[in-house]
């Protein structure tokens, strides 16, 4: 199970807008020895997320830069190997930032155990995990949706919005979700049960989320930005909320969108209609019952997830470009190596 | 003390663009009669608001446009001339929606009374009054000051501006203004005690504005858009509050700004930051102990206020239209008739 190298993929290059694939370097190095109070662990899974094109760049952001020759960061759910950790054996499971690699090397609270009774262990990085809580703890804290309001959600078929439809369906809401394709609609209205689901690629968008919103809209989740963005804010109706999680839309653009500049149409509009426009990232907030609430739903049956999963750490890069452009359909996984739980 | 005409203000056609004195025109009625349960009152000082260019267009606000034909609306002070309301007296002062004349009728509820001894009856539309409240209110739901905190307000000298610089001050916040002119900025500094205040048409504004707020802004309330928003936005910190107030150097605007579109920038802003915009007006909060604390600190005198009064209803719309290019030099009213307490 072992291998004798441990492959990294790290930063080449700082992309210039939609990364290519020479941004990414595969390189081998030696399997890393974990110290005193440390553990080895072997990647089983790594999980590939938006925020990461935003890692790509050295514009500022809400955290550091990878550097160029660093490795791709990125959270990911493996085995451990060997343990200097008091609490960890070999044979664990644990979810942990350990990047784009083989094996990664955690110390005291770093990683934590999961429990692979509870889900499968990749739901820790999607469902029960980063993108869950992400949805979980917005809604809480920004969105607040209550019975009878209409909530919209772009990316409705990734494990962010997926989840946040799928939390307001239980509070009573109208839930629309937009996302990038028929199969993706189908699967969003008939899988998930959104109430409306519509591809932001028709020519016909923006009349049809009118449609499919008679009451306005009182809770707009911002994942993308972009063409939705400007379609929602004329519907947004008084005392709405936007809680701003994502721009993808945008992470790959290397200039701004052509005039006039629509700012003043935004504030105005956050003015007369006293709009809450409140960017956030999941760490602002405590998980509170995150996940003993999500694993109770998943087991009722209650919520459902689906997951994207490409094989091998070298496709990781072309996985990463895809998910960009919204060709990822549930959430985007990479197997590094055998799951030995399924 | 009472004429034999009501004179009053109508909306003579809606404005495009800044205002021109033929969008008003003054008539002659007859002195209303106030039926059971009204009485009629004189006017002695007219509010003049930034909110009213609103009023006088029918785009979509928070509240209905006032038709070609009718009054201007306008909160006034005034004095009962007859009362068939119990409670109210000849005599008496009252605050209410008195509009742009020289009588108005109140019915239950739509005045209140106002105790001469407390302070200036003027103050009513001021400091103690509309835009007062607003800043109080907005302050204690929204901006949420805290010591050592920087909070950067525009039209600094005017009643909200004037009223969110002095309460941040006493939460022990680095206070910035921004006014329109030299004149207003002494004022600001000098007899409000703002630490700093900047004339936002000075050529390198944007770059003293980075001066004055080394340590970035925490609170931006947001009175005018524009150019001041544009300089703001780069130095807003990790969860800095942009309560959305007005949007004065807009009011006026017939198109768009010319491109690119900057609402990326905006938006982008608020995610990596993790702000919280919010518009809001005066309303939509309880006042709470807004009156007695701020009667409190005008008697101690820790709160200061400056009054632009303008003789005679019918330089109302001159005034107006100033008051939309910053004209004005702290809180615009009108003496519709002699103030009988000064």
């Amino acid at each position: 199970m072992t291998a004798e190298i441990n492959r990294r993929i790290v930063l080449a290059a700082r992309p210039q807008g939609r990364p290519a694939a020479a941004d990414f370097r595969l390189e081998e190095a030696p399997v890393p020895e974990p110290g005193p109070g440390q553990m080895l662990c072997r990647t089983i899974y790594l999980s590939l997320d938006p925020y990461m094109r935003g890692r790509m760049s050295d514009a500022p952001s809400y955290t550091k830069p990878v550097q160029v020759g660093e490795v791709m960061v990125g959270g990911t759910v493996g085995q451990v190997v060997r343990s200097n950790l008091d609490g960890f054996a070999p044979g664990d499971f644990v979810v942990g930032p350990g990047g784009w690699q083989d094996y990664a090397v955690f110390g005291e609270g770093e990683a934590q155990k999961v429990d692979p009774g509870v889900a499968p262990i990749s739901t820790t990085l999607g469902v029960l995990g980063m993108p869950g809580q992400t949805a979980y703890v917005g809604l809480r804290e920004i969105g607040r949706p209550s019975a009878g309001e209409t909530l919209v959600v772009a990316a409705a078929s990734g494990p962010v919005g997926s989840m946040v439809g799928q939390i307001a369906k239980f509070r009573g809401c109208r839930v629309v979700g937009v996302a990038g394709s028929k199969a993706k609609c189908d699967y969003v209205r008939g899988e998930l049960g959104f109430d409306a689901c519509l591809d932001h690629r028709a020519p016909d968008f923006e009349d049809a989320l009118r449609a499919a919103c008679p009451d306005g809209i009182d809770l707009y989740w911002e994942n993308v930005g972009g063409r939705v963005f400007e379609a929602v804010l004329p519907l947004l109706n008084e005392f709405a909320r936007v809680p701003v999680c994502g721009l993808v839309a945008w992470y790959n653009a290397t200039e701004l969108p052509p005039g006039p500049d629509r700012t003043p149409l935004l504030l105005r509009r956050t003015l007369v209609r006293r709009l809450t426009i409140r960017g956030f990232i999941v760490w602002d907030f405590e998980p509170g019952d995150f996940v003993n609430d999500v694993a109770e739903w998943i087991r009722d049956g209650r919520v459902r997830y689906r997951e994207d999963i490409r094989e091998g750490l070298e496709n990781a890069p072309a996985a990463l470009i895809g998910l960009l452009e919204g060709e990822n359909f549930g959430k985007l996984l990479v197997r590094v190596a055998p799951d030995p739980t399924r």
